[in-house]
């Protein structure tokens, strides 16, 4: 077996890693039934750290191809060769291994997959629980709208004109002047980061985001072979961020306001430091201003507002304040870029369900949309007060927090690094659900993600029973 | 200048120029006014041939970059360096030049951003005419859907399962049995090409395709730097697809029935010969069935009514047969793959519209699906007719075509190379749209796409009488 890995492929060394052990077994070097080196080894003849080896094994795990025999170590599976070689069909599993889009991250493939099953406490959710959303009212405007049969059709390339007015006028309160032609609709923030990846990028080029990011959960640049760095506000920022780009392309993600998952708002000064270092090194900024409408307070305006030099791509959506279901989001962009990620978008998906524009328009139009926003943020205040109180109540000895200022989140920290993988899996064998740190930040094993906009009160104080008795039980396994 | 392309660089030929000459530009080395050398002379330099060197020239003068001056050669464009540099933003035009994904062609872009202005008459729109579309139906069934609050949040991975289940059932009566789990719902075919192309490929894998292929004029397996290679039934298939593997993985994709652009569809025995000749060499396939809704006569079962290996991945879709502004469509593949194309989409974005899923559930389950799929197919008849009456009328002295089984079009074959950029363009000035053959196949000059699903009859006549008008002139001044 060839034990060296490259540290310039575009793979990381778990996906090297993988691709390695999986290769032994698919041509038989490994039969199923074979005990794998100890990890320390592996990882020592990898020549990477035992938490690589480990995530290679788990996905592996999942996968099927490897067992663990509870204390006497890891083993080929007896599906292994099963999963991998079935003789009379194309090699699946090759295919997905090679293939150009990283997997979802284990954790994050098994909370998409538990979602959905009713019986789970959703302690970590970002999206509102269900009678938060007016899905009376929303069935209750079906009956009003009105389809324009050339609105059945494919859509043009920026989206619904009757959306992107109404969109104009609602970033007009926001301090943001932009004309039809400078918004592109997208199925979601989360597209938007696909199409500026593949749309405005090369390969290899540095995406700049804060420590703890959504974008660690998700691999819109990663996935297109873009380099991950992270950047701190403060003195250093603009030697840090010029060292890095080497003279390559670059881009700058942050949500400023209401960060996902920190919930933390950057204040004035941080704005202004990181606009202008940005300018001056005409690194473009991606501002995801989703949770806006969520601000229990009136904050500070979008960095977009302030933009006089057309660098900041402005990202909006009412997937947080009306319905994820309706997937529309939008791009606020200088007009060329704008039609450069539409035709990226009519290229990828021929634009979003016309169905969904027509409806996000009238509850924008309308005044729908202003009025269901300031009813969210009435209960979202109220649930955040009883998630803290619950908070204090169960774990207020183990743990720290800061006051949500708004949106979904509680950046919720145990004073103890218990918040592992394992951590996750006994909770999510008790059913309860929770977003684990390490997801947004690969070695933070101290923070949970807490959403207080889903499970109900009932819900939350059980889940968090459960969290603290696991928790107890990671601090005795520890102190053994 | 360097005037050396590189053959194995990831970008095509035309795009290394599109960037050396935007580079020359930019460093203000050709200023605004700057006359370029001849094509002629830039085709010898970089060893390419005109024809490459006429489309780069023509994406730099979409984009500003460029001007013509009738009859005295190119010139850099007064406008360039503003188009390419401003100071106080980021490059964005190199941003865009240097991106992953592939620009659609300029062509293309143009009958995108046309297709929505109604001074035009549409003669190559795939997509059907607003008064086939039900939007009175549509409109009413709204009414009756009645939205479940937990449908509104974020999909479950694989789509509502109550439309899987509704899809299973209309896959059954076309012999094909699929259980929900197989079954992974997209916003439409296009992007079911889009994830399978990242998420079961590697960069170099082989793309098998017809010779004239709906995959030239978009590029969700260009874009992920796939090689597009074509195929022709017949004795050499197998050693020809075998030779061009060289042990890389590949996929086959075809439309079998009622292929976008000819309108064709694969006989029994070329769809066994195909079939058989992937096993062998374990090609995954991938069917794109969406026109079979709109056969006039009951034609061959898919291919993947009779996959016994699991080896094809099958492609349906509303967009054709209901509404495409649903953008609904699904991929039908083995349960490993389904999830993995499904994990792929959740991190592209998040799911497909819920509201298109329920009312394409809606459709599916209530028999409204199959009573309108059956009134189309009378109604396209009967446009189809009149079609080819209009061109043995206007046209027929001068092209060739074969009658229409089914769909929306007539692959009209013009006996002399005439369907050229130039003969688009002045259509194009006229307000008459076609699709010209060569966005299908890069060197044909003969062919466009007729549709007769999208234009009234009047409008088919008056562009027909357009197209002969410049098919005149095309002539004539071929004849010179």
């Amino acid at each position: 077996m060839d034990w060296t890995l490259s540290k310039h492929s575009h793979r990381t060394l778990q996906a090297q890693i993988v691709a390695r052990i999986s290769e032994r077994i698919e041509t038989g070097d490994w039969a199923a039934g074979t005990r794998l080196p100890p990890q320390r080894e592996l990882a020592a003849r990898f020549g990477v750290n035992r938490s690589t080896v480990q995530a290679a094994l788990d996905e592996l795990k999942a996968d099927g191809l490897l067992d663990t025999r509870r204390s006497s170590g890891v083993y080929v599976s007896g599906s292994a060769w099963n999963a991998l070689l079935s003789r009379s069909q194309p090699n699946w599993q090759r295919h997905i291994r090679a293939s150009v889009h990283r997997p979802n991250r284990h954790t994050i493939r098994l909370i998409n997959e538990s979602e959905p099953d009713p019986a789970f406490i959703r302690l970590g959710t970002g999206e509102l629980a269900p009678d938060l959303l007016l899905a009376g009212q929303l069935e209750h405007s079906l009956r009003d709208l009105k389809l324009d049969p050339r609105m059945l059709g494919y859509s043009e390339p920026l989206g619904s004109l009757r959306l992107r007015l109404a969109i104009c006028a609602r970033l007009e309160t926001l301090g943001i002047y932009a004309q039809p032609d400078n918004i592109c609709i997208v199925s979601g923030a989360l597209q938007a980061l696909q199409l500026i990846s593949v749309g405005l990028l090369e390969e290899g080029s540095a995406v700049f985001h804060e420590p703890a990011s959504y974008l660690n959960s998700v691999h819109p640049f990663q996935s297109a072979g873009m380099r991950m760095l992270t950047f701190r506000h403060g003195s250093g920022m603009r030697e840090r961020l010029e060292r890095a780009i080497r003279g390559r392309q670059s881009l700058l993600y942050a949500v400023p306001t209401l960060n996902n998952p920190t919930g933390r708002s950057w204040n004035a000064a941080e704005r202004q430091s990181v606009y202008d270092v940005c300018s001056d090194l005409r690194i473009p900024i991606v501002e995801d201003d989703v949770y806006r409408d969520l601000l229990f307070e009136p904050g500070l305006p979008p960095i977009k507002a302030s933009d006089s030099s057309g660098q900041v791509l402005y990202l909006g959506s009412l997937s947080k304040s009306l319905s994820p279901g309706l997937r529309i989001g939008w791009i606020v962009a200088p007009s060329p870029v704008a039609a450069r990620l539409a035709d990226v978008k009519m290229q990828t998906d021929y634009g979003s369900s016309a169905f969904s524009q027509e409806i996000a328009a009238h509850w924008l139009e309308s005044g729908l949309h202003a009025q269901n926003a300031a009813r969210l943020r009435g209960e979202l205040q109220a649930r955040a007060a009883f998630a803290e109180a619950a908070l204090r109540d169960i774990l207020g000895e183990w743990t720290d927090w800061e006051s949500p200022a708004g949106g979904f989140y509680i950046w919720l920290r145990f004073r103890q690094p218990i918040v592992e993988k394992s951590f996750f899996l006994r909770l999510l064998h008790r059913k309860v659900l929770i977003n684990p740190g390490y997801i947004y930040e690969s070695d933070d094993l101290h923070h949970m993600r807490l959403s207080f906009a889903y499970a109900s009160p009932e819900q939350l104080e059980a889940g968090l029973l459960a969290v603290k008795e696991e928790m107890l039980r990671s601090l005795k396994d520890r102190a053994l």
